[in-house]
Formats: structure tokens, C-alpha cells, sequence
């Protein structure tokens, strides 16, 4: 068995804990951190650049030897008492693995663009489990890439949690300038569809979506901004038999991506 | 202003506290509570048996007007103090909107069934905030009602909270007897279709849903029992391109009602 670390105040501890809870830590460090064993096996898995792995000691005799067994070159391990792990832990009954991870180099569009590509582009989407959501869904219905425009930040850690490690597999642009999303959009031949829910707008049941196309989904209270739903190709809007505003931002873009990969 | 509660000891503010955290006392009394402005103005336009309107005096000041406009004969109104208010709350920036509502009669499936009717039926649902988005995206696609079965409880705090008001719009019933959820499903002469992910499943796009239909959710983690799959009409499956684990049952719910109700 290793060193057991049980002082809260062991740099690694505090740096991981710094990170969890501020977006400018991350920012500064160049890191995330990830909790749980399966996401932090996908992260292993798609060499996603861990840089440490924290285990408490009851996740240490669990997991280890299957978590030990990857590539972990450039990965330090520590172990640390179970106190420790459920101070650091953001649920209450954790599993003890933690792993801080590089913040890969932000993707360009014109990077992720492929021939037919389906892309979902989320504009100023807020809620993390929401954003999270809809990263996986994106990963299970096939669409080839995510665009996030003034959306919050990915590396959250309850985004990344909420991605269920689809954040490790799919392909996530991230460009906050609209005229620039928009140039580089139409510069790769784009056909953009805004979700709206005005009346005048193309049941999607009546759209084809043949060729690269991008759906544009906006924040959950308030919608696209109608000059970004202009600039788009067109406007779509699913039809509904009932309760309009029932249906939340990550089940629209759920069905929308449906429509777009079937 | 009417005379404000800041005892902790006030049997209705304690009368709200056990409802709020146990399922056997919401049991006893027949009541579940509810915790914000929107719901409680959904559940008061829908004369949904509210009993008790608990309002913060911030509450009161601001919302107050507007909340005591509705047909409040059947309905008891107090003021507490906002510290109070915050004891009691389920979130941390609370409105102070709260208030007690008598649990309906468990609806039959044959008072649900209506000509062409499109339902989903929640076979072994644990997870709370699942369930409520089912139910919410249900109401906004039109879907004509859910069937429960061995699923959690339709009135646990969050369960309601998800639902964003769609509890009060639709049509639910509760059978856990599985027996007897088939005998219903076949008198009303209802296509079942159990949402599986077997290769040999129908894919859902080659599946029509004419007629009164029914599709099955199973548990978030395992699906359906392969019995009560074997027991539907079909087995149908969604299509994927990407990685299979990545839909969750509330995104394959709501594919699946979008294709059953467009």
C-alpha cells in the first residue's frame, strides 16, 4: 500500500478542491477535475490527458488494480483516507476516484466540420445538467460535433458529470463571437436551423436535413435572440399537441437532433 | 396584514414539514405539498384540491394580490416570517410560495383511454427528476396520458418539481400489478410497444403507431424486464449511431412520444 494521505492541506488535495469550485482556477491551470470510476475509466480510455488520479483507500483496494492497469505514464496516483475523499467529494455517497484533467486546446468549427455533418449548436444555454444532457445525447444519436456559443463553461464540473464521459468522445467547438460563428458556418456551407417557437416558423416534420447542418438551440427561459434565429437559415419549430411550454431545452434538442441524424 | 407565524412549532408549518420529507406521512394525510409560485398558480388554475396556501410575508407582499384572486373557498391561506420560510424550503432562493394539496384519486387505465389515445407507460422509474421530465414532455407532445407501474412515488417533492405543473395537466394512472396493467392494456384493445435495445427490436423508424398505443419505459439502469418485453405486442428500438449508453430513459421517452404523437 502507498502513503496514505490524510491532511487536507497536502498541495494536491487543496489544488484539487481549488479547481472543483472555481472556473478561474481552472482557467489558470489548464485543468478539470472529474469524480466517479466510470467517467474517469472513459477519460482513461480516450487518453483524455489525466494528469493526477486521487483514490481514497477503500477506492484504492476496489478499483485499483483495474484503474492501474491503463496507460499512466503521465499520470501521478495518490491515495488518500476515505475523511479526505468525502471531503472532497461532491456527493454523498462517493466512490473515492477523483482525477484532475487537462483542458484540451479549444477546437475551431473548421476542425470538426465533416462531409454531411450534423452539428447542434447551443446558444446561451445556462444550466449545466441541461448542456451536459444534450453533449450526451448528441454522443448517442451520432451528430458529429457540438458548437457552444455563450453557453456556460464546459469544464464545469457538473457539466462534465452530466456528460456521462460523452464529453471525452464527442467533437465541441467552442466560439463565443456570433459574427465569427456565423462566418465560419457559412464559410464550411452550413445550412443552420433555429429552434423557435413562433408560428411562422417550418414544422420540422416538413424539413429535410440533407447535407451539413447545424441546429441552433437558445437559452431555456428565453429562447434564441430573434436577430441570431434571422441570421439563421431558417427557423423550425416542433409542432405540439399540448403544453408549449413544456417542453425543456434538452427534450427539443433531443428531438431536433432525432429528426436531423435518422 | 394578517396575523404572521414565526413559531416552528405551528402544527401547519410542522404539518408541511412531515409531508415534504415522507412518503408515509403524504399517505396518511392524503396531501403532498408544492413549493413555488408557478406550480401553485398551475395547481390553483386547475382547482387542483389545494388546501392550505402558506405564503412568506415577502411572499404575501408581492405575490399576495395576485394568488388570493383565485376561488380560495376550499382553501386556508397563513402568513409565516421569511426565516421560517427558509426552514422550510426545498431550495435556497425560495419564493415562499408553498402549499398543501389533497392527493386525487389513483386513476383507472380504462377512465384514461381515449379513441386513438397515445400513452406511456413508466415501468420501474426510480429516479424523481426522470419521471417529472417524462411526464412534463408528455403534456407538451400531446401524449393523452402516463401509465406508472412499480415506478417512484407520482407525489415525492421532486417528482412534482419536475414536472413543472404538467402533474395537473395530465392525465396519470397508477397500476403496479402487472398482471393486471396487461389485462387493462389488452380490454382497451391498446399496441404495446416495449422500448428495448436488442438488435432483433423493430427499429422505431419503420414502426407505425396508428390506433391506441402504448410504449413502455423500463428502469433508468436496467430497462425492462425481458417478461414484461416478451409481454408487449413488439419490442421497438431507437436507432443509434453513436454510443448506445449514452440516451438516458427520459431522451428515449421523449423520442419515442415524438414519434407516437406526430
Amino acid at each position: 500500500m502507498e502513503n496514505i494521505i490524510t491532511s487536507k492541506d497536502n498541495p494536491t488535495v487543496k489544488l484539487y478542491q481549488k479547481l472543483s469550485s472555481s472556473k478561474k482556477e481552472r482557467l489558470q491551470y489548464g485543468l478539470f477535475v472529474l469524480e466517479g470510476l466510470r467517467i474517469v475509466e472513459d477519460a482513461l480510455k480516450e487518453e483524455s490527458g489525466i494528469t493526477q488520479l486521487i483514490l481514497t483507500q477503500k477506492a484504492h483496494e476496489r478499483f485499483g488494480e483495474e484503474l492501474l492497469q491503463a496507460d499512466l505514464r503521465n499520470t501521478r496516483t495518490i491515495v488518500i483516507s476515505n475523511e479526505l475523499g468525502n471531503r472532497i467529494a461532491s456527493t454523498d455517497s462517493t466512490q473515492g476516484v477523483f482525477a484532475m484533467c487537462r483542458i484540451p486546446v479549444s477546437r475551431s468549427i473548421g476542425s470538426i466540420i465533416c462531409d454531411n455533418g450534423k452539428y447542434l449548436v447551443l446558444f446561451g444555454l445556462q444550466d449545466p445538467g441541461n448542456v451536459g444532457m444534450m453533449i450526451r445525447t448528441a454522443d448517442a444519436l451520432g451528430i458529429n460535433g457540438v458548437i457552444m456559443s455563450g453557453s456556460c463553461e464546459l469544464y464545469s464540473p457538473k457539466v462534465i458529470r452530466s456528460t456521462m464521459g460523452s464529453v471525452f468522445r464527442m467533437s465541441i467547438a467552442i466560439e463565443n463571437d456570433a459574427d465569427k460563428l456565423f462566418d465560419e458556418l457559412n464559410r464550411a456551407d452550413i445550412t443552420t436551423s433555429a429552434a423557435v417557437i413562433d408560428k411562422d416558423a417550418v414544422p420540422v416534420t416538413e424539413c429535410t436535413f440533407e447535407g451539413r447542418q447545424a441546429v441552433f438551440i437558445g437559452n431555456e427561459g428565453n429562447g434564441l435572440p430573434s436577430d441570431i434565429a434571422q441570421r439563421c437559415s431558417r427557423r423550425v419549430i416542433i409542432p405540439m399537441h399540448g403544453n408549449i411550454n413544456s417542453l425543456n431545452a434538452a427534450m427539443a434538442a433531443g428531438i431536433l437532433m432525432w429528426e436531423l441524424s435518422k
